[in-house]
């Protein structure tokens, strides 16, 4: 955040990073220009006077060369360079006064307080290499070629116990890989799972290879893996990578996978579908780095309970019926090439334990990640999606559940929703007195759908501008050409068929608002729930932590002002991403926390929601934009209010 | 032996057990009965007269009409039923002073001396059995699958460990098992290695599985495989079976196995073989009990470190260059199946620890079986084969060495030698004024070679009748149509060729028994070399004991005056027939004897003889008969002089 920018006439200074497009820019500061294709230059509305600095253009065919010589030029296709001063067109800007109202919160928080939740970490991984001189073997001492190794290995540590060695594949290749190294090699080791269990000997490498050490650590998500090289002798990152579960051909979230595994073949496809992803992660990242895929020594992953049951071939089916069992919540270690993984035949793949069918390894790895079981402070930790898994407690206890919120928050039964990829509209703002509409698609493209970030930055604006009531219906009194009676109910165009890549409009209906409200609903009832049986409100609430990849996405107040999200300080709020990688990564070099990743899941008790009638209850309140109750909404009350 | 055979005019009385064949029980007496053609009733010589009792008879014809009317009839059909009265007429019966000179000592020895040896052990197996009711899930408490049965298993045991589990096939079926079975699982455990070790779950069974438990010992041998299935519920064996190694068609002994090992899929194929034999065992056992493969919970072999090398995949090829370096002594835990064997997916494949290339698994478990590393008594542990492996010491100390004898007591390299199977002669009289030959074939079929125990035999009584000298080369001045200038050679007929099953005369040549006489040095100089190491003598043994299958079928005087045994006071000596599957077979039964395995093989000291050059000068001395020092052999002596 190197630069300033500087809105006129609404004297708003906002800071913005090298590279920034100037109408995200915009939008974050909450600042309104017309904005209804999205960004790509094609509706020719979001036109701004450049008034100080520079702020280069790609696309400007939509800008006369009479306006281009008086400083104009179209805000979705500005890059930031440099501190700007921007002037915001009568024509273009909105009366602003709808959106000073509130201050809109950045998304991103410093990484200072990101590092507080984390804590310190330590570059001291569960596995180590160490380079040895062996003696070669005489007529006085002709000993096994595992037992020198050994010897060597205890050489100088008096008090160590003898270490294990690992499987035949080590030995196969044991007496060649010594004696064409000349008896110099690198021995990769696991240490003990607990300080007194001895370490164990996992792979043997020609010479000194301790300079090339590397761990991967992995998201296994039901819709996306993401992967992470780390160099384990410094802990950096040194590539990343994500792609789609190839899985999802086979059903879009865990329960129709699950429906698809009990077919004939089905497990099997699927096992191989998530392996090839991980392959395709792996080859990413090792691209990236020149490296081999045998040359990392360590795999570290997690992923829901049901992720992880496919992978390993274990069967699913009882996670689906009541009463909702799992296999194991602790699974089994696995080698990774045994499994198909494209990785060296001695590399060992860990995965983040479960707490329950519906609360998964990915959690506990979040969990882990933000160290919320060592804090004091009482925490509601927060991954939205399909399934809102949320943790309540401190270091003293922890309950978790699942909510089925239902797919709205991934694109899942709304019209035009989808995944947040290229094309997806992301940000929403409303010009409070025209109505009309200022759009930001990912990747500054022309629109094709509506992410899940998307979807609640429309409900919220329509709510707070009054084109929605508190139910998601529709003002039917309004008359205006974007608001109108759909095929099936009401409906407002986001955007005309002219500016999207669909080439037919681009609407949010009632049926999408109503989903949302029930995923939004699911979702608070899951909070209130688990929160009320602790005895406990959100008063009481020290922190709350944002994880998941589309929590990182989330815009707090308009969140907040649909319901979705408590109605607390907003300073108690953080983002924590990826927390689930991120759990991975710190249990992958420090081998202190990864002794530690099986307690937490321990520590963790699981509630089961849909059986609870109380949560039924709060559910059913909480199906009102923000809630039936206002009062749990100070801040939304008075922002209606004025 | 319930029964007493009386042989006239010798007035020599020895024991009978029913079934015996009346020729085997005449040469244990030392009795010699004329039998030129091993005693199918072919040659017609050794008729004798039934004074008292009954002996059924089948192959009569060579007995006239008159003959059987006076009670003649041929010792070689006859069979011992009863108490019996034996007259042998002149014309069979030989002088007999040259074999009553000394008593020949029988082979067997009283089961109770075995017990001592062996020790006491319980039944109490590495693995157990435990029948378990488990709560099923509900919605109040839907733990995993795994984690209800450790929960079933911890119950009612507060201070036990939580146990540890099998890999993924485990974990495959279990939720499948649990459900079929409604709760009601016998589940496999190993014993955690160490008291403080936690248990493992290996396998889980419907229903109540804990009458049918099995375990199988098996001895894997270069030449023979030998199995025994055991009911680890009652330590008994319920069937035993022995077949060839499947790798005998890839080479004799170990060194041409590990040279067809080296050639491209060499490895692989002999592996195969072995896991082949291994399997015929395991068909057969269960077979014969009426069980099926997969109800082996577990398997406990010894074999040499050659074959536990290529049985696991691990090549071989240094144990037979210079300094002899195996990759391991204690083999890497295998799931059986894994390597091919038919048995469940969680069946281990446990091996007795090696101590040296040349020491093995098996000696390990033979020293292991009979508790020498636990007795005060100085003992001399001998495997004779082609390589013959010694031990010596007691519960302070053990020393051990391979030396490599040849292959002469396996049949190889003499002109007729064979393996110890049908028609092989392993005992020989001579008649020493006739110098007729007594000859007894294994399954008393005619002659088609000779075995180790035959060539013992052979040499033992040539040399005491005065046939070969010292040396092992023929009296020249002997005119009997038996002794004759062979094709390279002097050689004696032991069968002429009407009366073989080849149509060829049957001889043993001065070559054959001069590599036998380089065979029996090569132990002898291992024993005196090893002794001289600890400062020792003969008479400092307190006990000898003759490991391994043809250690059984020596005939100790005759061992003793060609020199391949120590002539001390026969009382000292202990038969203990396949000590290596004996071990396995205790192992398997008692977990306390399981958990000592890797000690005892840690507390034995590798020589090697090889390089020793004191070995090769008391080689040099050992290759007379009996010995060029003749005052080592006092009984020897005597005998020569009486």
């Amino acid at each position: 955040m190197e630069y300033t920018v500087h809105f006129l006439p609404d004297n708003i200074k906002v800071a913005a990073a090298k590279g920034e497009n100037l109408l995200d820019v915009a939008a974050r500061a909450g600042v309104y220009i017309h904005a209804f294709c999205g960004g790509e230059g094609v509706c020719g509305k979001c036109k701004v006077k450049i008034l100080a600095g520079t702020a280069p253009t790609e696309k400007g065919h939509k800008i006369t060369a009479g306006e281009r010589a008086q400083g104009y030029q179209l805000a979705c296709s500005s890059t930031i360079t440099g501190d700007l001063e921007v002037q915001v067109p009568v024509k273009t800007r909105a009366d602003g006064t709808a959106l000073k109202r509130k201050p809109k919160t950045t998304r991103a928080i410093p990484a200072r307080s990101l590092d507080s939740l984390v804590g310190k970490w330590d570059v001291d991984p569960p596995v180590e290499k160490r380079f040895l001189q062996l003696d070669p073997p005489t007529a006085e001492d002709n000993a096994p070629d595992l037992q020198r190794l050994m010897r060597a290995i205890k050489k100088g540590c008096y008090d160590c116990e003898e270490p294990t060695y690992d499987h035949p594949a080590l030995l196969q290749e044991l007496p060649f890989i010594l004696r064409q190294a000349d008896w110099q090699v690198t021995v990769i080791m696991l240490r003990g799972k607990r300080p007194e269990e001895p370490d164990r000997i996992i792979a043997v490498e020609a010479g000194d290879t301790t300079g090339e050490f590397y761990g991967l650590a992995l998201d296994i998500g039901t819709t996306t893996l993401g992967g992470i090289l780390l160099d384990l002798n410094t802990g950096k990152v040194l590539a990343d990578a994500s792609c789609y579960n190839g899985q999802i051909g086979y059903g879009e979230d865990v329960i129709s996978r699950i429906i698809y595994s009990q077919r004939p073949g089905g497990l099997q496809a699927l096992r191989e579908k998530v392996v090839g992803s991980i392959n395709q992660i792996i080859a990413s990242v090792c691209g990236k780095q020149g490296i081999a895929a045998r040359d990392i020594t360590y795999i570290m992953a997690a992923g829901n309970t049901v992720m992880a049951h496919l992978l390993l071939g274990l069967n699913p089916k009882f996670i689906r019926e009541t009463p909702y069992v799992p296999i194991c919540n602790q699974m089994p270690l696995t080698r990774a090439a045994a499994i198909g993984i494209d990785a060296h035949p001695s590399v060992r793949l860990f995965l983040y334990p479960s707490v329950a069918s519906y609360v998964g390894g990915d959690i506990t790895s979040g969990v882990h990640a933000c160290q919320m079981h060592k804090s004091s402070e009482v925490t509601l930790f927060i991954d939205i999606g399909t399934n809102g898994e949320i943790v309540v407690g401190n270091s003293d206890w922890m309950i978790c559940a699942a909510c089925s919120a239902g797919p709205a928050f991934e694109g899942g039964g709304i019209k035009y929703g989808m995944r947040a990829s290229a094309g997806a509209i992301e940000n929403f703002h409303l010009d409070p007195d025209t109505l009309d509409p200022m759009i930001i698609t990912i990747g500054h493209s022309k629109p094709c759908g509506i992410c899940g970030s998307g979807l609640i930055s429309i409900a919220a604006e329509l709510f707070d501008a009054g084109v929605i009531d508190q139910q998601g219906k529709f003002n039917r009194s309004l008359n205006h050409p974007r608001i109108r009676e759909g095929v099936d109910n009401f409906e407002y165009v986001l955007a005309w068929a002219k500016n999207t890549m669909l080439g037919e409009d681009i609407v949010i209906t009632e049926v999408d608002l109503d989903n949302l409200i029930r995923a939004k609903g699911a979702m608070f009832a899951g909070y209130v729930s688990l929160l009320e049986t602790v005895g406990m409100g959100f008063t009481d609430l020290e922190r709350v932590i944002l994880a998941g990849n589309f929590g990182a996405y989330i815009d707090l107040e308009r969140a907040i002002s649909i319901g979705l999200l408590p109605d607390i300080d907003r300073e108690r709020f953080y983002y924590l991403g990826n927390a689930s990688l991120m759990g991975a990564q710190i249990s992958l070099v420090d081998h202190k926390r990864f002794r530690e990743r099986n307690q937490v899941s321990s520590l963790m008790t699981n509630m089961e929601l849909s059986e609870n009638h109380k949560f039924m209850s709060h559910y059913m309140a909480a199906l009102f934009l923000p809630h039936t109750n206002m009062a749990l909404f100070p801040s939304v009350q008075r922002a209606l209010t004025t």
